[in-house]
């Protein structure tokens, strides 16, 4: 018998299955399970119409390159199509600093491995995006996670977090924030502490690298396109690396999302990229461009705001509704996610098993923490399910939770019970 | 200013752009080069009809998981499919073994990342695939080359390099080997050293890294299928990591190829790819799952083998009539590539300027040695130039070669005629 783990390397003996990912199978394996867990788009808002008149032209076999290797950084009409999408934001981009990546999960794998070596240390907000952790620890970088306060990360904390693993010997290489909407907590970084975020990444010498999917789904009624600017935006000195994507917006079967980096750090990113996967899906990307070039991108936006914000909608009212006595989150002015507060007597990771039962799953909180973790949070996703779905399966939850809570009363009685 | 080399990972500052790469962007930036220098299948022969065919049906909005994220191992059903065709080439699995990967590319990054350390060895043919150079490279791995013979690697330089390295204290993991029609000699590893070569890897514990994109491209005037059994399908000890690709099949637009593998190891590589880029495309993953079901892909081999085989004779004539009494190559029995050993004065890699000018590109071997360089070889891809365009580019070939020894010549005999 052959033994693998004399094989293994040390990053594979660290590698753990993704806890999102994990829920998914949970809920392929069960019918009739009301998913809170993955953050996917909702498949109705997809402009299919659209897609089946593109794909109809790509498909003519008048442009041979529409199926056939590309260059690494990416169609060169995309690429410019891009440039302008980022010029509407605020920022400034040649082509020279961008690059196509397969996701912006790849994105954050080439972060990593253009930035991080072993023991290398990077700033997360606490808690973070999983997708992150995995990237990052998967080069077997330490990442220390800094509190957050309600508009974004606390700013003195992030300094003394800082500046206290600098005495220490560490190397701080950068800091990793999602500002609009922020996977898992729906929190928003003020416009004020965005500045002062850039100034400190300057006067402490560490780079911002400043993930942002959700910027375009900003709710109207509690958040404008100003609170969205993104960092990057004011970065004149070149110290920001700026992720987004269409995964959000278009579609994430496509895997077309993007990097804006100053040109040393990006032509890096080219090369780990060539040996990542040599090049992003030639027809996804053309299918992208005409999404841009047709205006269907543009057209899509509002929409997607009205629907999600219904969503969301539809979800704080089930929980004040079923939940409104036990558990608190911070209201989403954007995005696909609620952040969770239990009781905390509550361990939503070991309550999973009880909300299968009754027929809902979400994330148990966690996933998201690299430090200090809050076993009583759950992430609730609400992009997906219908208004319906979501009010059953807040119910389903309420049952979950209220039987969880039964069931621990009763055990912390049990033995007084017993001595009578 | 910001300093980035201070930022770099260890790993980033040894990332080197690819030499293929490279060449496309010459290309790219000429009017009228002939390109022998990438890889590219021929999109004359994609199933164009068929793709626009089965992207309607796909497009109509029926099923939302076609651009939805799905999981990391694959599209079930394109997994069913793969399980079939490796059925067909002899190889039993299960869906454990199994991942589609984006592009063999990843499966080859995947690979590095979860078997190498940095300063582990890795042994490879010598010339071997630059793409997995690269991916290696970029863990820090060292690779050491062992000199192949007309049936592929020397088995007695193989076990002597892998001994001595050993001895040496160095831990060899892998030997990464391409058996059929190998990039960039097109050499076939014969029936006999198959076996042979499985055994040895089994008496030195190590693993076998099989690539094996071109299988399918026989050329049937000089191999059988039997000659392209692969190593894998008497794997019974699980020794065996192999790699193959709908990219020289049916479109490498798609990015849709896989690995079989231990699932010890499989489960690892599926937690690699999750932090890598979540999930291959899932349209991609559909197309091609709707291509193996509907049998276009089973109708298509037989026409590319005879497609290419057509092209290759087209090389091969052009070459002889124009430079028989300068190169050499091993006549390739499948695959893309031809692989020319020119008179030992020339450098492959400084006449590629004269090449240019003459109106042709290819690859200088250099690129595809990890030591003992030939630098009068270059790789010559007959796959997507027409028949007349490989004629062209080879009297373009010729005139650069004759120019560039007429110019030694001239330079070497240049001081006597001076002192005349």
């Amino acid at each position: 018998m052959t033994n693998y783990d004399a094989f293994l390397s040390r990053a594979a003996e660290r590698m753990k299955e993704s806890a999102i990912r994990k829920m998914g199978t949970v809920v392929a394996s069960r019918r009739d399970v009301i998913s809170f867990a993955p953050g996917y788009p909702a498949p109705e808002t997809f402009a299919w119409r659209e897609f089946a008149e593109i794909a109809a032209e790509l498909f003519s076999g008048r442009d041979g390159s529409v199926l056939q290797y590309g260059p690494t950084r990416g169609h060169r009409p995309l690429l410019e199509q891009i440039a302008g999408i980022l010029h509407a934001r605020g920022i400034g981009s040649a082509l020279e600093d961008l690059l196509v990546t397969t996701g912006s999960q790849q994105g954050l794998d080439l972060v990593a491995r253009v930035l991080l070596d072993p023991g290398d240390v990077v700033l997360v907000e606490l808690p973070t995006y999983t997708g992150a952790i995995t990237a990052f620890r998967n080069v077997q970088a330490e990442m220390v996670g800094v509190r957050q306060e309600a508009d974004g990360i606390d700013l003195d904390a992030l300094d003394e977090t800082c500046q206290r693993l600098r005495r220490e010997g560490r190397r701080v290489k950068f800091l990793y924030v999602v500002p609009n909407f922020q996977n898992p907590t729906g929190l928003l970084i003020g416009r004020e502490k965005r500045r002062r975020l850039l100034d400190w990444s300057a006067t402490r010498d560490v780079l911002l690298v400043e993930d942002d999917p959700y910027r375009e789904i900003y709710f109207e009624d509690s958040a404008t396109e100003a609170d969205v600017r993104p960092i990057k935006a004011e970065d004149e000195d070149g110290r920001v690396v700026y992720l987004s994507s269409f995964s959000k917006t278009i579609a994430p079967g496509y895997r077309v999302a993007w990097m804006a980096a100053p040109p040393p750090l990006a032509v890096k990113f080219e090369m780990a990229k060539q040996a990542e996967d040599l090049l992003t899906g030639s027809f996804d990307q053309r299918v992208i461009y005409e999404a841009c070039r047709r205006g269907i991108l543009e057209r899509q936006l509002p929409m997607l705001r009205r629907y999600y914000q219904e969503k969301r909608d539809a979800m704080e009212a089930a929980l004040k509704d079923a939940l409104g006595d036990l558990v608190t989150w911070p209201a989403p002015k954007g995005g696909f996610f609620l952040w969770t507060t239990m009781p905390a007597q509550l361990d939503a990771e070991a309550m999973i098993p009880r909300a299968v039962e009754h027929g809902v799953v979400y994330v148990a909180g966690e996933a998201f923490f690299v430090n200090a973790p809050q076993q009583n949070t759950l992430r609730l996703s609400f992009s997906a399910p219908s208004a319906e779905r979501i009010r059953e399966g807040v119910a389903r939850l309420a049952s979950t939770i209220r039987a969880e809570l039964d069931s621990l009363s009763a055990r912390a009685e049990g033995p007084s019970r017993a001595a009578r």
